[in-house]
């Protein structure tokens, strides 16, 4: 059901019956490895390609959700799943081994909430009983497919990300035991005229804000209703933005609440510039991490705001602004 | 609701309050001319780039929709809409324009009938009162990405396709009156091992087929139900295929009411090999053709069976086959 302009309420607060994370050796070094199911030491996984590794790292999360849910592949009704991939391939070859009707979205590392806002739409409207959402990325296929091969060594901006080499799923039901989805918030596009490729954070905080000043307006609440409030990929540059820019518009969240999952990843020590990014940073960090947290009695209300840069190669080339987008999903147990 | 396995059946009924259809120079020439609003002489609309005209046909598209329904951008809830370039920047760049919270969706050339059937759901479900759907493709944009610049004159076989030059959207409300959404099938991913993208229409006839067997097994109705069943973009060597896949299955859908839009778009001597394909097909010719015949009264019942080839150059490159799709949308009048 809509409330305001542009938030969904689940009143039948679909549930998440089971998550999985699978991340690769950078993340297995970082600060959240013990919160990943599964963990890589070898950045091909064994294929032949980034791509096809990072298409087997969405096949395992999501497969490792179903598992834990105690379910089979064909219990799954409906499957959701975005990434970074020209055409998402990753996610369509999934959706070849899941076998189940399949919905592709692109919101580049927005896709994460994306996907679980119209998951939790589905069951929550009784077009399905089981869905699982998923997203990915992995660092070498989307340097190559965005940047240069990482063979180049190309030098960075402290204002870079470093794409997360990870993948997240969940399987979403109507009953059962579990954290729950109570809304979701859709993002609007919000261009800055930021233009850098490198500076990616900066360009998403507005609209970040944009979507958290939405989700507070439409519901009527305030910041102090969640344990956690987390932006899916701003990095420490662009994170600061956002609190610069909440406090402006007159919405203070407390700092101790307020953190980022492109942030929270990494190890201080680990070269990532400004933080992790990239459709599997926010559905890592999520589905592993905070629904560890929720499923331990740690946190009981969270908002998971990821943020995506809906660029490609060809619109920075033909020197277009980068448009940015944020949907914000309120998870609680 | 969910009906059977994998069909969606709106009780409430959305109705399309206007849709609208922007075609090129090639299109003006062919089988539909008359029904589309906006026709280019100029491939290029005035733009410095192909992607950019891409981009332009899809705003005319939504913003001809929106004015026809004598509606405003401000009423536009959500957008939804996918297109074929990489990172789906044609509708991105759209959703920056028109403003409206987003969801980008990739089903390659079944997006038109992915994004109906999605805005259908936000509506049935009423978590919308008013959504935009729309779909793109531009030939000389799509050559360039999937395969050579057209500059090079590289010949093509008789099973190749044409990329429909076009845009389609649909603004969806909850009243009023107009063609209505009554059901929606969402297709799985079908792959038969073809890995030839000189001959799109027979990897997908597979996924139309299946789609179609699934929309009548779920709903329990059969063929004669429907005025008109057109599938996307098979061509006639896809479509040829279908009907013979069809028949080997059990199913008899009469000849006089099986079609499909990269068909019809084109007219014979037009040198387009096996017919149209890309999102803009599906979309134009359903937003544009069929929806003025259902307002004319010569059709009350379709089924439009939108298909998709999800492989990207760099999965074909790496020898993948095509994984393909089809979703199917019910209306009527």
């Amino acid at each position: 059901m809509l409330k305001g302009h542009q938030t969904w309420v689940f009143e039948s607060k679909p549930v998440i019956l089971s998550s999985a994370a699978v991340g690769g050796p950078f993340e297995a070094q970082g600060n959240l490895a013990e919160d990943f199911d599964i963990l890589h030491e070898d950045l091909w996984l064994g294929q032949d390609s980034f791509e096809k590794a990072e298409k087997k790292m969405l096949e395992e999360a999501c497969e490792k959700a179903i598992e834990k849910a105690g379910k089979k592949k064909e219990d799954i009704q409906f499957f959701i799943s975005g990434d970074l991939m020209n055409q998402i391939i990753s996610s369509s070859f999934t959706a070849r081994t899941i076998g189940a009707p399949y919905l592709g979205i692109f919101g580049a590392c927005s896709s994460s909430m994306e996907g679980l806002s119209l998951a939790s739409l589905l069951v929550d409207s009784k077009s399905a009983e089981y869905v699982v959402a998923g997203a990915c990325s992995h660092n070498a296929a989307s340097e190559k497919q965005f940047r240069y091969p990482t063979e180049y060594g190309s030098q960075k901006p402290p204002t870079a990300q470093w794409t997360v080499t990870g993948a997240g799923a969940v399987l979403l039901g109507r009953n059962g035991k579990g954290p729950r989805v109570t809304s979701a918030t859709i993002g609007r596009v919000i261009d800055m005229g930021i233009s850098d490729p490198f500076n990616m954070g900066a360009a998403m905080a507005p609209a970040a804000v944009d979507t958290i000043e939405a989700h507070f307006r439409d519901l009527n609440i305030d910041p102090s209703y969640y344990d956690v409030i987390a932006t899916g990929d701003l990095g420490q540059v662009g994170h600061r933005i956002a609190g610069d820019l909440l406090i402006k518009h007159g919405l203070k969240i407390p700092p101790e609440i307020f953190t980022d999952c492109g942030i929270l990843i990494y190890k201080k020590e680990q070269p990532v510039m400004s933080g992790g990014s990239g459709c599997g940073c926010s559905a890592s960090v999520t589905y592993g991490h905070f629904l560890n947290r929720m499923r331990k009695g740690e946190l009981k209300r969270i908002l998971i705001v990821a943020t995506g840069a809906l660029m490609s190669p060809m619109s920075y080339q033909q020197k277009e602004s980068i448009p940015c987008i944020a949907h914000a999903v309120s998870i609680e147990i």
